[in-house]
C-alpha cells in the first residue's frame, strides 16, 4: 500500500493547506489526505509529521515537502510530464506568475492577521469594519493591483487567462478571506473572487469544510473581537 | 544596447538583494546592476521601477520579476539550458532544496527583525545579547536544524553537497546576520557560515559593500538600540 500522504489542517481555517491541496489535485497526484484538526496554536500531531510543525506537508515517492509553494513546484514538475501546466507554458508569463505567487507567499501579513480565513462565516458588519485597518487596506490595495494587472493583461477569468494556475491557487485563500470579511473591492476583483469560488476544486474544498464537525471549531475564529 | 537590469538596494543592508543577485550571477545572466541606496523606509526610486516597491527586481528579455525566489526560479530555468543547475539535478533533492528555500522565503521573521543584516559591523557584545530574544532564538534553532539535516545528509560544505545552490543563496544573508550578531551556533553551523562567506560570489558582494560611501549608512542599522 502506498505511503503517499498529504497532511492538511482543518479545511475551514487552514489557508496554506488549501494552497497545497489545490496543487496536488491540479497535478492529479494519487495521495491519501490526512487531516489533522488545528488546535489554534502549535499542534503536536502536526509537529510529529512535518519538519517545521506546519501544514500542508506532502510525503510522495519517499520525498517530504513541507511548504505550499515547494509542493506547488514539485506538483508542477510532475504534471508537466503528462502535458499539464500548473504554471503558464510561456516563460515570460511563468516568470510573472511566479512573481505574484511569491509575493503572496512571503507577504500580505497584515491582511492575513486582520482577516483570518473562515470558510463558514461572513463578517460584513461591525466585526468586519474593525478589521479594515490601514495596513490591511494597503495590503488589499496591492492585491487588487496585482489582480487587475493580470486580469487586464491576460483576459481572465483567472490571473493568467482561461486556466487556473498555481498563481490562482496561492490567491484562493485571499478570495475566501474577502468573501468572509467583505472589504470594498472593485468590480473586477469581485468577478475574480467569484470565478475562483466557482472553480470545481475550490467548491469541493468548501463543501468538505462545511461537513467538518462542530468540535473542530475554534472560538478565536468564530467569535472575533 | 540591452535594457536588461537588476535593481538592488544598498549591498551592506539589503538581504533580499543579495539573494536575487546571487541567482543572477550563478546563472551568468548579462544584466546591468543598478543600485538604489535604501532610505530606511519606503524608497521612492525603488517604487518607480519595482511593482511592489521592493528590491531585488530583475528586468530581463522584456520580463519584470520582483521577488527574489521568482528571480531564482527564472535564473534556474535559463541556467539549466546551458547545463548548469541552480537547484539540485535530482528531483527528490530539488524538492527538499525548494522546501528549505521556501521556508526561508516566508519565515524567520523574528530573526530578521531582531538581527538585521549589516555586512560592515559586528555586534557580539551587549547589543547582540539584547537581540537574542526567545522568538529569535527559536528561529535560529530551526535554521540550525535545517542546516544540520542538509549538511549531514549531503556531505557539505553547502546544503546540498559540493555545489552552491539557490538554497544556499536564500540562506546567505542569514549567515551574514550570524557573523554580525554572533549568536551561539553549533560547530557544524559555524563551518557552514564560513563556507558561505568564502564563496567567491559572496566574497565579491562583501567587497563591493565595503566600498559603499559613508552617506549610504543608516543610523538605525549602525547604532542599534
Amino acid at each position: 500500500m502506498s505511503e503517499d500522504r498529504l497532511f492538511i489542517g482543518t479545511r475551514r481555517y487552514s489557508s496554506w493547506s488549501l494552497r497545497g491541496w489545490l496543487a496536488v489535485r491540479l497535478a492529479g497526484l494519487d495521495v491519501k489526505e490526512v487531516l489533522i484538526p488545528l488546535k489554534g496554536g502549535f499542534t503536536h500531531q502536526i509537529g510529529a509529521v512535518s519538519p517545521n510543525g506546519m501544514v500542508p506537508c506532502l510525503r510522495h515517492a519517499g520525498v517530504l515537502i513541507w511548504d505550499s509553494l515547494a509542493i506547488g513546484e514539485y506538483c508542477a514538475e510532475l504534471a508537466a510530464e503528462s502535458g499539464r501546466h500548473l504554471w503558464p507554458a510561456d516563460r515570460a508569463l511563468r516568470a510573472q506568475a511566479r512573481a505574484v505567487a511569491c509575493e503572496m507567499h512571503s507577504g500580505f501579513r497584515e491582511l492575513r492577521i486582520a482577516m483570518p480565513m473562515n470558510l463558514g462565516r461572513e463578517f460584513p458588519g461591525p466585526e468586519g469594519e474593525g478589521r479594515r485597518t490601514p495596513t490591511a487596506l494597503a495590503d488589499i490595495a496591492r492585491v487588487e493591483a496585482i489582480w487587475s494587472g493580470c486580469l487586464a493583461g491576460h483576459g481572465g477569468p483567472f490571473l493568467f487567462g482561461a486556466a487556473f494556475t498555481l498563481a490562482d491557487a496561492m490567491f484562493a485563500p485571499v478570495c475566501a478571506r474577502f468573501l468572509t470579511w467583505q472589504p470594498e473591492l472593485t468590480r473586477r476583483s469581485q468577478d475574480y473572487v467569484a470565478a475562483v469560488r466557482a472553480h470545481p476544486l475550490v467548491a469541493e474544498w468548501y463543501d468538505a469544510a462545511a461537513r467538518e464537525p462542530a468540535e473542530w471549531l475554534l472560538d478565536k475564529y468564530e467569535n472575533p473581537a
